[in-house]
């Protein structure tokens, strides 16, 4: 049985994606549900979930593990796996991994791009590692259930935090940074160490972390994704194509300044490209995968390692999950 | 004038702690309101204050300036100054650093032990210094006019400090680590730098801060003074007693371990003395400042000086806030 994985997008949801990404074949996404909000206004997000899940029963439901993927696959639904890209929603409190996880987290980065009570973000000056309240979160999140996804961490942080956490972590969304010089992408020394550890990396579509931006060209892509599968192994790569569709730009200015600074930070866009960019005109949305699949064949995968890398691997790490 | 100051108490307060401060002459305290406690919780805090403050309206009131200090003494009473033992009321939020300062806090620790979003305590192994959002707040802090104190902070995080805010700030709270080599305590490197840039230590009475802990002599603290005014110079020292009184020990494990961990951190303390440690014989309560006043006269300060340490000092520092 092969599966679809998108493991990573945060689109303006209606019910014209979740369409979208059922015409793409996709029987799982990790959505971001969360970027500064506390516990509460999680709270608020899981009810406008919960509103999304009753109006679009046919297409979607609240995903808990790797069986409601096979569920998904045989019901033709598209199953939702609830991620944050920050801590921000346990606060300062050990006890909120169970509660969020009961609502249904299974990701959670240790970092958006700055530092967090738990370790550093990719944007930071000087990269600290795993704080010490950092370190008791990885045991709570080992033990509930919940995936350690380093994605906007810095270097350091990430390798600690491989090191630390006795299930293997995830990057849910970045390129490696040997093919695109990117913050946002990581080195060969991190992926390799990701990968000796049974990690996963989903590999990005976002115009920010691709060599030539939106211009990047479909064989240039997969190209990078031969010599990724070179560096990490065939099994330890998948896709997080951190699709944002349909959102508007006051959205990428609230995820990079929260309310963190009163000047304007423009992350990985500048003063004359601060809002969300193009996407390449072979992945427009989800349906994109028809275009990967075609292009990874055509730069030599065999249609076993196609399958891996645009789902079976995120299938076969979500079975170790709890 | 002169004026006695204690700038740091957090007490189980009650009539009779408020009486004992107006017995000890004092005619200011910075008092913590929070330690863990988020922007709603602090709200909590100052409502049990505002209770205080009704109830003890013949000893007490809440201080917002030096003028208060001076408010204080004409009227026989303590004005109160609040203040922050973490950065927590403010979460994530540079706004909530005006909101807290319209409440009366005048002080706020970047961080208490551990790792927070704006810089590094003294108990975490790595030391990455003020963070991006750290910066953010010094300059508002700076603008607003709420004083930074990075008593629990670590020696980086604290260099950083001194260097990134244009007013001075304090360290209401530690003793140099010459004298006794406690993690809270301040190197030479660290002192000479906070009072080369007008900054305060507050020198503490708190078991562990102290050569020898309860048993510690008052010659002894006093012969550190002496060698703490020749480092720093003798204006910029003051007293941050951290008197604790009454609390039971239910609260010192709280401040340690907050809700960051499911096992017991002993913080300062052991396993063996896990409580708050018994003060010195000569410094039970702030009555304790009139053996201080004599142990300095005796160690060859003058009139002036021991004035000037006993509040004095604090009270221009106070000055320079707004």
């Amino acid at each position: 049985m092969n599966y679809r994985i998108d493991n990573l997008q945060y689109c303006n949801w209606s019910r014209e994606i979740f369409e979208i990404n059922r015409e793409a074949g996709l029987n799982a996404v990790h959505v971001t549900v969360v970027y500064h909000e506390d516990y509460d206004e999680f709270l608020a997000r899981v009810s406008e979930w919960n509103e999304l899940f009753k109006k679009n029963s046919d297409l979607i439901f609240l995903g808990k593990d790797y069986k409601d993927i096979e569920k998904a696959k045989s019901e033709n639904k598209t199953a939702i796996f609830f991620g944050f890209q920050n801590c921000s929603p346990i606060e300062d409190d050990i006890n909120l991994v169970e509660k969020v996880h009961e609502l249904g987290c299974r990701f959670m980065q240790l970092t958006y791009n700055n530092q967090s009570l738990l370790a550093t973000g990719c944007y930071e000056n000087v990269d600290s590692g795993v704080t010490n309240f950092g370190k008791e979160v990885i045991k709570e999140m080992n033990r509930i259930g919940i995936v350690i996804d380093m994605s906007h961490s810095a270097e350091k942080s990430t390798l600690d935090a491989i090191e630390l956490s006795e299930k293997p972590i995830a990057i849910t969304h970045a390129n490696p940074f040997f093919w695109h010089s990117a913050k946002r992408n990581k080195s060969d020394t991190l992926l390799k160490n990701l990968s000796d550890s049974g990690g996963m990396l989903g590999l990005s579509l976002y115009a920010h972390h691709l060599k030539d931006s939106s211009n990047c060209k479909l064989e240039n892509f997969c190209g990078m994704v031969a010599k990724t599968a070179d560096l990490m192994g065939v099994k330890n790569i998948g896709i997080g194509s951190d699709l944002c569709l349909n959102q508007p730009d006051s959205v990428v200015e609230w995820m990079r300044n929260g309310t963190w600074t009163t000047a304007i930070n423009y992350g990985e866009g500048s003063k004359d490209k601060s809002g969300f960019p193009k996407q390449p005109d072979w992945f427009v949305d989800a349906r994109g995968f028809d275009s990967l699949e075609k292009g990874l064949k055509n730069i030599g995968f065999s249609i076993d390692e196609v399958n891996d890398i645009l789902g079976n691997n995120w299938f076969n790490f979500y079975k170790g999950i709890n």
